[in-house]
């Protein structure tokens, strides 16, 4: 989701325009095609809003298995359809599922799954060159997710886009029929505390552009303010030729490693001091369609 | 902007209601009234979009002097009265101003002013336990700005809400006719590279929930899809009794180093795991409006 190009927009109204320069020359920092893995299609979750907008989820069942079972079970008993997008606290998430006129859970779903915090080992293959304000390692797991570790665990960061479980105070884990995303400033104190399930990988827009909730939490005061869902799916429920296909960029290679280090030093003619470090959550593995 | 309280939503719909619970003992983390400090009316900028709503912008005169002398000319003029916010990037920035529309700059408005990007003192009065990936040293000022330091130089930095000057490729500053908003993650790289002058201490809302822009650099792809400017003024040049008045915490006490431990430490029943730490932009002090 993010950009790779961070020119401001004098640039681009009032330069030379982008379309007219030539295409930069190969750069090690490069992906190659066999760098693109498809996302399998029960690993990736569609929720389709009012209008038709909609928000591509992929799913983390290594890192959560027990609450994206709970998730699967609910997208295939077709749960969330119906119910809304009932919250939009601004800088912080937008959430999404029954709230408080849905709360029966069909019987396969687990109510309160084992905690999916953290976990013992860290299975990243990327190491960022400075650690941050909440672990001393962070990195890459070589499909793509963010992670952190304080040399005892490892644990999925909560950076822009991710997917999380709402639950009531521990020892709750939430059910995962109440799910929310990051459209703010990544909310890493949350991390270690709350089940991460995934990542919005299209169509964020569609949450983050939402009016902000005026009640307490960014709840929406009133149920009309709600956006309605009218369905959630995983891609494996659709008819075959209807399924879309996302793709992330492995990091097991030295093309990934070549470009973070180009986010941790970013280069003339804009950049001209150059950080020597970058936040994972600036540094997300790239998405994008699987080309036709 | 960020809530003090991170509890999720299940919590405040099917929990027992926050209004009904007793209020919290007072604790070493609390304001007097003393701490808070009236933003001066030349510090304040307010700008309108269509609909009437209000975004307040705080000014950072004592860090970008040149830049922000030249923004108080422009709203001095009326600058930007007619112009619009011209491109909403998701995850990144709302940018404002005359964009290829309207070029020329009042006489007297410096059209390219020094670089007013970092400056040689840490003149920080708390520093946060840890380091984080872009800076040795990271804290805020007495009067509440957010800094990093790495043992030479000291800057802003661009948290959540920071308004910095669009500018084209170095050496170019910009003249503070373009501005942007961080809507997103804090875009760190940044820091360093442009020069921040103020934050938004209201009403982001207004920006950071616009549609995304779906040309290049999330610039909107046709003139009707922008967000006209009604007004931009200083508090200053407003009426005395419609003048609004905002108040920062300050930062130099003991209370305020208590609030910023609990920011590095949460606590239960919500949360089980305490970081240890905290980002500087999970952590910028709090700003309120006067009361009556």
């Amino acid at each position: 989701m993010l950009k790779p190009v961070l020119a401001l927009a004098a640039l681009a109204l009032a330069g030379p325009s982008l379309a007219q320069t030539a295409a930069p020359a190969p750069s090690p920092a490069d992906a190659v095609d066999a760098d693109w893995r498809t996302i399998p299609d029960d690993e990736l979750l569609v929720m389709t809003l009012r209008g038709g907008h909609q928000v591509f989820i992929r799913l983390a069942p290594r890192y959560a298995p027990a609450h994206v079972a709970n998730i699967r079970k609910l997208a295939e008993a077709h749960w969330w359809d119906g119910t809304s997008v009932y919250r939009l606290q601004d800088n912080y998430v937008a959430q999404w599922g029954g709230g408080d006129d849905k709360t029966v859970l069909p019987p396969t779903v687990i109510a309160n799954p084992p905690a999916e915090y953290e976990w013992s080992r860290y299975d990243g293959v990327t190491t960022l060159a400075k650690p941050n304000s909440y672990a001393a390692k962070t990195g890459h797991s070589a499909d793509g997710w963010p992670l952190a570790s304080d040399g005892k665990s490892a644990w999925l960061t909560h950076c822009y886009g991710m997917v999380g479980v709402a639950r009531d105070m521990a020892p709750s884990t939430g059910s995962g029929a109440e799910l929310y995303a990051v459209i703010g400033h990544a909310p890493r104190p949350l991390d270690r505390n709350i089940a991460l399930v995934g990542r919005v990988v299209e169509g964020i827009q569609w949450l983050s552009s939402l009016p902000r909730g005026t009640a307490d939490l960014g709840v929406y005061a009133t149920p009309p303010e709600r956006t309605p869902i009218l369905s959630v799916r995983l891609a494996s429920q659709l008819p075959e030729d209807e399924r879309p296909h996302f793709q992330y960029r492995a990091t097991d290679n030295a093309r990934f490693a070549a470009w973070l280090k180009g986010r941790e030093n970013r280069t003339p003619p804009f950049f001209t001091v150059p950080a020597g470090g970058v936040d994972v959550c600036n540094a997300q593995a790239p998405i994008r369609r699987r080309p036709a």
